[in-house]
């Protein structure tokens, strides 16, 4: 009996000794990372990461990042490895959605983020990403986090279904101690008993991380949410507690996706909450990604990417100097 | 940041102060809870309460009564205050029920168990009830706690939908405090984020209980399952992992029940639980009900209410002679 | 198998007719919820509820009335009957208290809210009180609900500590079918894996709730967190997502409170959140309650209690003209 | 809000197509998966995996590999490659911890069992392996699901920590269509709101899952609950709920073990469990394994392993005919 009642479980982190590269106090500053495209994490500067659940076709991903990008977005999602809970469900590209990311980032001027879930994946998908996803499912795939920690190309760390924040932290832990310091946590919703959301966004987490970490902290409220009327003032309440990016599903036409259309913004609803996003990062002290705040007041990247279709043009080429990029046009 | 870091959490229950009266160690043996009824939760006696969710009718009462007590229960359950998530749902008989309740106890031997939801009831309740069930919405209704507490009547007290074993005993400790010792803790399942049963059976908690307090453990199957079939083997489990008893929804016609058909046993499922309960009860070195073991392999109460249908005869006065007690026969 | 297959369970509230009162379109109008002192909630103006968690003293209870006030706040919460997990800790000072928090309400202006835990208390608090808090213990207390649906004085409905949406709905019906139209949901976090924070703030349920239901919601960061520092930048984030008031527990001395102390704001940290909400407030076409915006930039309260300490005075006579309300003064 | 209300999710599986493999009715009998080592799981032996939690020492394991097999265990458990939260504990000791276990279980007659985490490991586990473990973590690794599916060798398949039930049946899905139709399923608790004990146990998807799927079902009380002295109990239950088998740690001094001492068993404890277990398998129409009942009440194992300690001797040739196997003695 003694045992049971003595016994005490950890309340936040009170084993500071187990994660001695993400505490806060183990840098004087907080971390900034920074993807080949120029797109920051942790800075002034709010990252917008939007783009389709998955890659379905080299169009599909055209049109959504032309029109993420003219509306303000800076880096482009999409998934060409799908994590299914159904063998049965479309899985993904592959390599080829990996081609059309690469293709459509560089020709609207964006960083590319996708997800790896296989470790013998991550030398290919670090050919073409500027930043490796790794899923809730994978938080704690310790073989996959190694495999990053051993790049140099930033990490989105998604929170597991059901991690706790130690357990988030600590996973992070491992990708930092394999050399890689470019790590950002992303809260995407968690179990709960109530299946009226697709998920339960935990949004206090990110002031605690703030407190906890000196990594930065991005939410994605698609996923928390699985329902897109709600991912607006979600987005919004996202960056005024203090995230330092927001990562949004938009579909050129959602009733038709792949999968997870019932979560997924159109262009037309993506660009409003990008214009009720200004502001409310003006009051947080920060900005939204510079391209989207040119002087004719059209959004920055119709002016941005100079070349035509086709072209294949890309003017991010001395941000790409990176060893581990390579230029595919 | 030192803050969110040394705070700990309890783990079982670690300021043994705060609950000095329903501690193991508070006593020298183990509470025995006895019903007026006879009926015995904590000793070599396994209780088991059986009857339908709501009382409906006269005629379903009675009919649940003498089929669970001629397969061997003992005490008799049925609602009769019915808490109810719609308010458009059946609410329940009322006083009306609970005399239907006390009569059919009476008649076949059973002691009563009923809900009571509001502290104005609690009179009234144990004018009819043998024992007062307080439900999971009430674990923390400390006003109807202190109620109880003041009675002399056993109470049963089921654990909240999401109640820590801590928040539990502490519940319990409402009602000895007040003076009523006569406290069965049940656990009916707990929320969980998977709806595939209707709960999530804790069935841990009964040796861990057995260590953490004197009060006697039972275990309700139906609630916690949803699924009648599920509610046979789960019912073993429970007996095997130390449960002092089962509380179980049988109704004379689950298909028609105005509540919890689906987790309600018919009459024959029932009796053949009692069947295999019986071997797993002695090898556990308990036994079912007296009742249920008599010479002539025919089940022990037929023999037990030497009278008639309609001659409302009650074999249990001498126990009855408790001072809230009330002979209604 | 056939059942467990083809079973169903449902997302949202599928079947309309158990909650008619309480869903969007019963009404043609949302609800505006108006207390005695003239507060509203689920108009333009954000009702700012902020006080101790529990009322422990006159001085006590007149300082924290006297700083939100200042600060803007147009509610005074505080309890006097106290649900505690544990019968040990400090229950509340019962009417006594209920009596300083509608003399301080009066002194400065403020509407009051207090839970009320027992059905038998309702008469009485709704005397002193100009909102009936109903706790996340109690949300599921039928008879409660029920006392309260009887009163025409509005109700403060708390989310159960792992309550869907559609049961803490069905929960305000219950309320509503009184005839009681007063209802302002409040979301306080519920229970999850994870006590890093006290308790998971779902957010996603201010803007889910303003789709499924005419009634006001407000959200209660304090309880939700159980850290002070989180509790600003949530709350700020609380009102972006679009909730139509705060609840926030503000002591003066938090570290010597006799409940909640970790969880509760000083007065500076109160009157700062209030500066950082105004802004947000007006971005979201509302704003704070009018005493927060005076001309000459100071606290509106500050001219508003136009009487000594010691007179007694109330300005909001005419509003308490309920046949509900009494005078103290 | 239409959208809202007419949305539903699934209870139990009710896309019957999305599980074609593994639901019942997909197979006339039920699966019975047999290890190289002559032991089954689903037929009428239960079979009781055995052993330290991590594979710390080759003494460490010869030891417990005697003890277990003495009690009656058929199966060796135990961790080369160890999944830990934290990057700085104990990682396991690789292949050299997957020959201790070959030569262990050859030495002691026992099929050996342990986890795989990295898709590129599954190759060289197998050969030393008569039993893939896909832990907790990887429940939703479809990388390392798909290799597993690819070998012949089973594959035991441990529900994620917040898994719901048709999660775990499509993972199982993702083996079988690989052409691996041994499949083993393990309950081992998932995430709950209570730390009293490490996880929940959900017994329940015993007896559901014996009617959903034709796959064997087990049950890990040693992480389900993480405290030694509940395994007992809750392995007895487990078996009367009707699971195939049990996965037990146990460890020569469990005070002083690198990973999970807590949870468990020394020698004795096991013993005393093989013989609990006895009457109560045989009750439910089944058996333990058969060494454990060999005709002078000793522990079968003693005369089944001919072979002196040190020679190296293995019976089992036979069995290990299979293509994928490798004789190491």
């Amino acid at each position: 009996m003694a045992r049971v009642e003595g016994a005490s479980v950890e309340r936040g982190v009170n084993v500071p000794q187990s994660y001695r590269l993400v505490r806060r106090d183990a840098r004087a500053e907080r971390t900034v990372v920074r993807l080949r495209s120029g797109a920051t994490f942790g800075g002034d500067e709010i990252a917008i990461c939007a783009g389709p659940c998955g890659v379905e076709s080299s169009q599909q991903l055209e049109e959504a990042a032309r029109a993420v990008a003219a509306a303000g977005a800076n880096v482009l999602r999409g998934g060409a490895y799908k994590p299914r809970t159904s063998p049965y469900s479309f899985q993904g590209l592959g390599e080829e959605g990996l081609k059309m990311l690469r293709h459509a980032g560089d020709r609207y001027g964006l960083g590319v983020v996708t997800e790896v879930m296989d470790p013998r994946d991550v030398e290919r998908v670090v050919q073409y990403a500027d930043m490796l996803q790794i899923g809730t499912r994978s938080m704690q795939n310790f073989p996959l986090l190694r495999e990053a920690g051993a790049t140099r190309t930033p990490v989105l760390l998604k929170r597991g279904f059901s991690a706790t924040v130690q357990e988030w932290l600590l996973a992070a832990e491992y990708v930092l101690l394999g050399g890689n310091e470019n790590v950002v946590l992303c809260e995407r919703g968690v179990r709960s008993f109530d299946v009226v959301t697709r998920n339960m966004l935990d949004l206090a987490v990110v002031p605690l991380l703030e407190e906890m970490t000196h990594l930065p902290v991005i939410v994605d409220p698609s996923h928390a949410l699985g329902i897109a009327r709600l991912v607006p003032p979600i987005a919004a309440a996202s960056i005024v507690a203090g995230a330092h990016g927001l990562i949004i599903e938009v579909h050129p036409d959602p009733a038709n996706a792949l999968s997870d259309g019932a979560q997924s913004l159109d262009f037309a609803q993506f660009e409003e909450l990008m214009l009720r996003l200004a502001p409310l990062a003006a009051l947080a002290g920060r900005r939204l990604p510079r391209r989207a705040v040119n002087d004719d007041g059209a959004a920055a990247s119709r002016g941005y990417v100079a070349s035509e279709p086709g072209e294949n043009g890309s003017s991010d080429g001395a941000v790409r100097s990176s060893n581990k990029g390579v230029r595919l046009a």
